[in-house]
């Protein structure tokens, strides 16, 4: 859908509700004007410098106040846009947001698109095209750890990263162009030698932020913990005792579904899905073929299995096998429930436990977030990539640029190394935005919040 | 519970969620101070002007980014609480607004109880008690009838007719002391049947208020509809079709239960709550005794009781009977379904109506709003008496000047009657909070929102 950058936008920035207090933010050529039209006060919002906030009141038509408000004004390119923009503080009741919105619709806006605000910063420079995905991330990060990879992307680490390899690829291919068009006078700019040093060193950095990515991900989208155990091994109570002290805040994202058998908790600033495999009973019992099916899935899908058992009713070598079967030993975490009862138990196990008095579930809640970390490798000073997006334009860069060493190696002529290049340049270029379609910002900006 | 008013306080003033932004609200002597330690911007806080809007940084203890925000300072006492006061605009993330709640309260501040914000504009005198209540009504307020009377007494509308009536007793009871003074000489500053005149007048309108007070509860609590009717006459395909057409939005209010078997539906401004009578089947089915008792209780609680049949099924006499023993006859709306059906029926009823197709659903509406204002008779000049406390302080009020006109009458010592209106006016005093006591207030301020 083609949406026209002249428009002057508004839309309800608050989250949905009951408040004290909610915001409708507006945007665009004319949003002083707009909100001047609707709003009464002591000072004109024309004639008001950047910056400032004003008290007034807004009407209905019938001259019936709607309410007070406070208005902040900012003057392009000083604001989060680079356009003229306005924000309405109001009471935060629905009735009274829908009814001032309505009004600025009847006098020259028009209501956002998801994620319009953000898109214009982005169309208008104030930021590129990884900031502006940051943006979302930053309002729907839920784990101190997406959070803080949110920040670092919103203030441009990948972005710098990313530039720096494009301004270095860019070079190198100028400067074969640039031989190309003494191609008969023989002369040489860079060489071969030269040219595979710097393109070796890009590639290792692209193939450790594309190595990145698989803790990214769990970082953004928290980590699958499939929980798997006999009856009675009390299963429930450690999935009881998990939610009573680190359940995770609940929010409602748009577009997120939460499945009913999953259960989120927090540690350690991640996110864990815990999921029960209640399906899978014991080794013996079967039968219930759905249930089976799709507690065996979730094994293969999660990213680290809790096989759960107790001294009172053993360990299930079956059951161990059966899981085993299913995923990588350094994906499973033997805990043995229950150790309040003091039984003997020879057993080998990674932790004992009681989720009855709590005994050992901070240790073992260690374990998932070291375990959590080490089966997806990165170090603290690197890049995180955490958009899919980023992933596979990193991907196919690392691939033209391993191609482009091969020609090199080779010894092809420098024309379809400088082609190699400029295809690893575009694709760093779509990460930043600096070439993108149309369908890729209304994909990116689809996901957004109305109002951001 | 005591609680000072040199702190600084702050809370987090937008609904709890996530979206595109969200506004920490800081106020007391050092809010700009509390704010400014934490703040890390081009411009300091503290010499910023009043009314000016400020982008800056937060950050955590350990120096990373917390958030990008944008501050708005106000100083004293041109601010809601009449304190200087700081709102703090940040990414609407809950563990955003969170950690910056957290670092505040570190640096100086408190958390803000319920209503505190407005708690301290009415301390500070930046509105009286009425206005400060028309506040939580103004973000609870589900209809446009609802908000409208709460608009119109922050607007002080209640406050201004209330002040009204006690200065003029109050320069009665002036004169009545002032003859006490002079009582040996005999001088008289007033004549009875003068004083009866003012008294009466003042009465009449206070009687005209207290009555407004049933329109006023159904206004903002709304209007109670019990749905009565044979199995198969279409309750709830009417109950669906309201609430296709007409749901009210919903809304999270804290300290709002619903009844499952409620649903809510809004029309013409006013909110009905419409409750299904299942446990009536038929007269001669009166067994489920539980049932029947809720049933027939819920038709007594009832402001409205839409009586369902259809041409197929007849009008059951019986069962209108049952319903007529438990309500008035002014409260009853008998209505007739599926009139798609094209029956014959001679049944006396107020409106025919399709569920299915929609025939004479508005129509019904129409019958149910303007049933509703008549069974609480107000005139729309006539304020509307919304509130409970104030309800009780007019009715006692009003009982101290009818006892005064009594005095008056039976020619009583002046003594008496100056003690009549002196306690009227107290009454009077407490409605707009001249008066007041910490348990009033605490029992006012504990139900509004935090943030507000």
């Amino acid at each position: 859908m083609k949406i026209s950058l002249e428009d002057t936008i508004a839309a309800i920035a608050t989250p949905g509700g009951v408040g004290a207090l909610a915001i409708i933010r507006v945007s665009g050529n004319r949003a002083i004007e707009c909100v001047d039209n609707i709003f009464s006060g002591k000072t004109s919002l024309k004639k008001s410098p950047t910056h400032t906030i004003h008290y007034g009141k807004i009407f209905e038509d019938n001259q019936s106040l709607i309410d007070d408000v406070m208005v902040s004004v900012f003057h392009r390119p000083h604001s989060f846009t680079g356009e003229n923009s306005v924000e309405i503080t109001t009471h935060g009741n629905p009735l009274i947001t829908q009814k001032i919105l309505s009004k600025l619709v009847k006098n020259g806006t028009r209501l956002a698109e998801p994620g319009e605000f953000t898109k214009r910063a982005y169309l208008n420079g104030r930021m590129d095209l990884t900031q502006a995905e940051a943006v979302q991330d930053i309002i729907t990060s839920r784990t101190e750890a997406s959070l803080k990879g949110a920040r670092n992307q919103l203030n441009g680490f990948l972005s710098k990263r990313v530039n720096s390899f494009r301004e270095a690829l860019i070079h190198m291919a100028s400067l074969l162009e640039l031989e190309l068009d003494f191609v008969e006078e023989d002369i040489s700019f860079t060489s071969p030698k030269e040219m595979d040093v710097k393109i070796s060193g890009i590639l290792d950095e692209i193939r450790t932020m594309c190595d990145s990515y698989a803790f990214g991900r769990v970082m953004k989208e928290g980590i699958h913990v499939a929980l798997v155990g006999l009856p009675n091994t009390g299963k429930s109570s450690l999935l009881n005792y998990f939610l009573k002290e680190n359940r995770a805040i609940v929010s409602d994202i748009p577009g997120t579904t939460r499945d009913t058998i999953q259960e989120e908790l927090q540690y350690g600033g991640l996110l864990f899905h815990l999921s029960d495999t209640a399906g899978i009973r014991q080794a013996q019992d079967l039968i219930e073929e759905e249930g089976i099916t799709r507690s065996n899935q979730a094994i293969r899908d999660a990213d680290l299995v809790l096989f759960l058992f107790d001294a009172q009713s053993g360990f299930s070598e079956e059951l161990y096998h059966h899981v085993q079967d299913l995923t990588d030993e350094i994906r499973m975490i033997r805990v043995m429930n229950k150790v309040d009862l003091k039984l003997e138990c020879d057993s080998a196990r990674d932790i004992d436990v009681s989720a009855l008095t709590g005994d050992g579930m901070n240790e073992l809640l260690e374990i998932l977030k070291s375990r959590a970390i080490s089966i997806h490798p990165y170090t603290e000073k690197s890049i995180v990539v955490t958009n899919i997006r980023h992933f596979h334009a990193l991907e196919k860069s690392k691939t033209c640029l391993e191609r482009a060493r091969q020609s090199l190696e080779e010894q092809l002529s420098q024309e379809f190394i400088a082609m190699d290049l400029r295809e690893a340049i575009q694709e760093l270029d779509e990460i930043i935005g600096i070439v993108t379609t149309d369908d890729v910002l209304n994909n990116i900006f689809s996901k957004f919040c109305i109002g951001k």
